[in-house]
């Protein structure tokens, strides 16, 4: 169900493919309202962050395990449109993310990689950072399968 | 790492207990930004619910998939807590969920039960349904390990 | 990606689909050489089940967990195979496996059922139980996204 | 549940560690039957391949998919255990994989290493390479939890 990804992918992505996503990403309501921004992208790759507010906090004033794990999902599957886009694109069939540090800080940052890019199927990875007093560090990593169909 | 839960689960929850579980799930910024409500316990079980709105909305007006996800480990959380509090608690060491069909409806509903309670780690699973025109459908199923603390 | 199972399941799974899925199974080296049985089929589950031995045990002479995890993947897939035969076939795209408990006694067994049957993927789940001196005790819990392919 | 391991992890695993890890891996039948050996391990991280046979095969000629997931959960966890012997052992708790390509080969090479090492849970990751005319290719991707225990 995977073909083998091109080998030699280009070091930037395309302009017009690049405002393509990013009007996808600012469509999201959910995002816009924690105030997510979409801060890199190349082919295979792509970085989201946001800053703290009420809005993604949880109980005890940390970014809510739903947020990083909302981050997550977005930036491994922003990350496969990169290299869908405009012939298809993708939805998560599943991911799996484990929570490694309590998510204390000011800025959550996502960045999504393809680990495996086939017709069907794609398999992304994320690792969520959570920046404090300008120091980032690694609260959560997860694992993704995406589904490919066509674009309308 | 595990031991067995005693066998036989009362009916009904400690209402001092679920006055608790009421107030933490009330501290979480992110689930009352989009006006979540936890809508059932019982030991070992939880339900939550959340109502449409652009805060919990993905590109094509659907539920965002973070939202449901979100509620997904919120559900088994909390269910995972009902067999805890006020000895210890649980945070969310990783979940694993697969969004099964798109979240299309006005109303999301996320129910979780516990499949393993431990001394140090609890399994739990969700099961999260979309009501649209008061029909509910499957659209995640969620298995979850959550890790036992004493409670602050 | 999915679409919805056909409402009503037949109760008996079809004589020549059961003898071409147990043809497939003793087809499986691994399996064989485990001595796994395929002791239950019907529309959406299966059983499987083995003995306990050498070949399949760790350093405490327990069932390894590498063993646990393929009978729980084979159940979760034959279990999609009986939906789908003799259309289609299922390969395993991912799953995601829960040891809860040690693999000690001298019977294996494992129990998957359908979730949730698309076109394209298939969402199972397994249970796993070790039986000791008659007395079976869960000790694994599995959810497995399967892709569909067209039977060669 | 998680501390930080320590910044600076030697290059080399000490002799001693090595021998009783070793000696760990060669009591687990099922390794043993596959004929799996322990090809590499460092602070953090080992390897372990296979040579195909029949014990190891599914009904279409190639690595059984049960045999590359116990492969990537075996890797993952001696990686584990390479940072935590003498002192304390870890378990399995669970892990998730995709099979990204058919295991078509003369032989299977699983990669583990250490994402994250706390007190109470390890999270490692693991590749599966198979090797085909001198060729890796490849064709698993695993996430893992792991549990520490005092070693016996």
């Amino acid at each position: 169900m995977y073909q083998d990804a091109t080998s030699a992918v280009p070091a930037a992505l395309d302009h017009t493919l690049a405002l393509t996503l990013l009007q996808s990403f600012n469509g999201q309501g959910a995002l816009m309202a924690w105030n997510a921004k979409l801060t890199g992208m190349t082919p295979g790759t792509c970085e989201i962050s946001l800053p703290y507010s009420d809005a993604v906090s949880q109980q005890h004033g940390y970014f809510h395990g739903g947020v990083i794990g909302t981050l997550a999902d977005a930036a491994g599957g922003y990350a496969a449109n990169t290299l869908l886009i405009p012939v298809s694109e993708c939805l998560t069939a599943e991911y799996k993310i484990n929570i490694v540090a309590p998510g204390i800080g000011d800025t959550l940052i996502a960045r999504g990689k393809v680990l495996k890019s086939g017709k069907t199927l794609v398999v992304s990875s994320a690792e969520v950072f959570v920046v404090n007093q300008g120091q980032e560090k690694l609260c959560a990593i997860m694992q993704q399968t995406l589904f490919v169909i066509a674009k309308k």
